[in-house]
């Protein structure tokens, strides 16, 4: 039995109980495969009643994203024209490198329902479940050198801050060099991975990911203290469609501004929206750990941080934790 | 037939002549076919002579690498000890590339014979014919944060060239960032292809291509103008296993000099070598050309250029030609 079948079944009673016994009969199985069948619908987000001697009954069905949707809120130039929509994808960041050494043109988006192997920062996993958050990568192909990649790091950090305060009433504060937070718990990630050929990028895949209808239960327990999705923190359920349709906005405005004006606009908005700056930090870096308090970012993306004799270091690699 | 049977038969005669007559009936082919194959023998540097009614003469065969002849002269501890020697392939870049996705280790060296579709900067193609030159890339895994992959091309250079001036005694100059110069002519390529997440290098693929000992009819006309191999330089054929080893061990050594004293020596070296500096310059910028004097690096291996005004413009990415 395929849970397709069981799933069919359900929808055709639309919202009416079946019972255990006729599906079991219509579908050749045992109960226990069907219970099974209904616990792996409910992860993927369909809401299932099961009352003894009635039966099963469909409630609710998890949220979805169409193309039919989203397109008409789109007011892009090129971010998220060319879109691929996937259900299921190992990782959107795998997905959009295949398809920019294709020659994928800039702006292509690839999003999809849920990652069985989304991937965050450091090759930690990220938790992507099915329909309840945006798990997407943008294809960049930026004319700017490679040493400046840091900046558009920077750049999708304030781009999603930007989007997400459009659509819900929340501040955001980001931690260097992109975690974006609110009251202090993580609500997205980015990663950018590119690739270059000597000094020149030839493609930058940003990977973003926003936790914007989980529930608690959604995430392991010892993750609930430093992470929270949209959801959680605003107290209402977002339209995916809708906070999609703004990051793409807020970002191809700003890496318009970006490439016409250079660093220095992005600069002064990353900076507005720290919450890293101007306060004891310690750094650890892959060359060792220090202490400092990190006072702005330089001309090329870094970060530069006061050192307790008041002389600088600029740092571009680096976790940063409040001491 | 294929060449092989026919590069078997002349090999079996062991440098006598074998006529047209036997070879035709025992390959069953036709004696224009017997020529076309000469032909590509030849071009894979086979050696044969061709005279009227005696027929034909292997007299010379590429010169072939080894692992057997290169293993023992290497002096170092990792680059080149994970070897893969290729006779044909589409590019080394491409191929080290895959291994690199692999998870293979720094060092890991892949050499070819012949590239078919060999890489230059800015997609330019690079002409690297079977046996003559050292078409080769290596892997890196540098712990450096992505902005100083600039460094490591200026690196490469430094290394190269000292590699070289220890096999034979010409006086190379580097023009920024990689190119090596005798004479004004051009006798290498390097090509570093890196990927990045956010700001952590995952892994640099350099390309090193020497033209070793190609003659002026490896070029086409319009190259000679500007490009040489070292034997024509020099004047003497030269024992490519010899340079590999020799480019190898600089390439170590300077690797483990930048990974513990940071960049300054290998800056000192650069400035030391280069011809760029200090003079009149044409600068070729994906934002547009200007002319100044470059007068060194700086610390993230930029070029500093000083403009008519007294004021300096720092450049990553460039192309430089005299004024």
């Amino acid at each position: 039995m395929g849970k397709d079948s069981l799933l069919s079944l359900l929808e055709a009673e639309a919202g009416e109980y079946v019972s255990g016994e006729e599906i079991s009969r219509k579908m050749n199985v045992s109960r226990t495969a069907i219970w099974k069948q209904v616990r792996k619908l409910e992860t993927e987000g369909y809401i299932i009643e099961a009352v003894p001697r009635l039966g099963y009954r469909l409630t609710g069905k998890p949220s979805r994203l169409s193309v039919h949707e989203l397109l008409p809120k789109l007011n892009t130039r090129s971010f998220g024209r060319n879109l691929r929509l996937l259900n299921t994808v190992h990782s959107t960041q795998d997905e959009l490198r295949g398809l920019a050494e294709q020659g994928a043109q800039e702006g292509t988006l690839v999003i999809a329902e849920q990652q069985t192997n989304g991937r965050g920062r450091m090759g930690r996993s990220w938790i992507s479940p099915a329909g309840k958050g945006i798990w997407m990568s943008l294809l960049l192909r930026p004319p700017v050198p490679l040493p400046h990649t840091p900046q558009l790091t920077l750049l999708a950090a304030v781009a999603l801050s930007r989007a997400i305060s459009r659509i819900i009433p929340i501040i955001i504060g980001i931690k260097w060099p992109n975690d974006l937070l609110v009251d202090g718990k993580k609500i997205s990630g980015i990663l950018l991975e590119s690739a270059a050929e000597d000094e020149r990028l030839r493609y930058v895949v940003v990977g973003l990911g926003v936790s914007v209808n989980l529930e608690p239960e959604d995430y392991p327990e010892e993750l609930l203290l430093k992470a929270a999705s949209l959801k959680m923190v605003s107290g209402s359920t977002i339209n995916r469609s809708d906070l999609i349709a703004a990051i793409l906005e807020e970002f191809e405005r700003l890496y318009g501004l970006y490439l016409d004006e250079g660093f220095a606009p992005i600069r002064a908005l990353w900076e507005a929206h720290s919450v890293t700056l101007n306060q004891q930090t310690q750094l650890n870096t892959p060359q060792g750990s220090f202490v400092g308090v990190p006072r702005g970012l330089d001309d090329m993306g870094g970060l530069q941080v006061e050192l307790e004799d008041g002389s600088y270091r600029t740092v571009y690699s680096a976790e940063v934790s409040g001491v």
